[in-house]
C-alpha cells in the first residue's frame, strides 16, 4: 500500500517551514497549481490567493521568515484517491513580534496524477481557511 | 443511487435558519452529535462547542434569530461513504444590526448509518470554522 500523497505533503510543508529547508516541497507542488490561504492579509501579506509553482515557493518562504510551527493537532481529516481535507489546529510563534498564535486551519487538497505522486508527488490545487 | 446524506442535511439546515422551520432538520441529528462552530464567540454566542441533539437545535435556532443567509457558494468539496468535508463561502445578514457579512466556513461531517441515512439521517459528528 502506498502513501497518501497528503502525508508527505505534509511532512514537507512543515519542514519547509520550521527548518526552512523547502527542497523536499519543491517537487511536491505542480507548475500550475492555484492556491489560497485565506486569512487576515493585512496582518500578513503572505496570506491570499497564488497561481503557478514560483508564486507559492515564495509565500512559503515569506512563512518560513515569519512563522514557527510549535505543534498541530488534525481534528477532522478525509482521504480521497487524489483529495484530502483536513481541520487542523495550530499552536504558532510570530517570530519578529515573538508573539505566540493559536489557529485552526481548513486545509483542502487536490492532488494530480495521485498513484504517480507518492513518487512524483505533483499537486494541482489547495485552499485553506484559518482564524486566531 | 441515493443521495448523499450532506445535501438533504444542507437544505434542511438552510430552511430551519432562513424559513425558521426546524423540522426537516430536526431528525437528521444524532441523539448524541459532537457539534462545534468555531469562530468569534463573543460576537456571536451560538458559535462553539455543544453535545446532544437539543443543544444544537437551540444553536440553530439563536442562528435563525440572529443572521439570514443570502447566497453560497461550495468552493472545495470531497464527499465519502459516510463524510463530508466542504469550504464554503457565505453571504449573511445580521439581523439585529441590519449588516451585511460575507464569510468562509469549513464544514465537517460525519454521518451514521449512511445509507440508512438517506431515509432516517442521524448524523454523529460536525465541525465548523469560519472567519469574516
Amino acid at each position: 500500500m502506498t502513501e497518501h500523497s497528503l502525508w508527505r505533503f505534509s511532512r514537507a510543508f512543515h519542514r519547509a517551514i520550521n527548518e526552512r529547508q523547502p527542497e523536499d516541497l519543491e517537487p511536491l507542488i505542480d507548475e500550475e497549481v492555484d492556491w489560497a490561504i485565506h486569512g487576515p492579509v493585512d496582518m500578513f501579506p503572505f496570506l491570499g490567493a497564488r497561481r503557478g509553482k514560483a508564486a507559492v515557493l515564495e509565500v512559503i518562504r515569506e512563512i518560513a521568515e515569519n512563522l514557527r510551527v510549535h505543534r498541530f493537532d488534525r481534528e477532522s481529516i478525509m482521504l480521497g484517491v487524489d483529495q484530502a481535507a483536513s481541520m487542523m489546529r495550530y499552536s504558532l510563534s510570530v517570530l519578529d513580534a515573538n508573539r505566540a498564535v493559536s489557529l485552526r486551519l481548513a486545509h483542502f487538497a487536490q492532488f494530480r496524477d495521485a498513484v504517480r505522486s507518492t513518487c512524483r508527488g505533483s499537486r494541482r490545487r489547495h485552499q485553506s481557511s484559518f482564524r486566531a
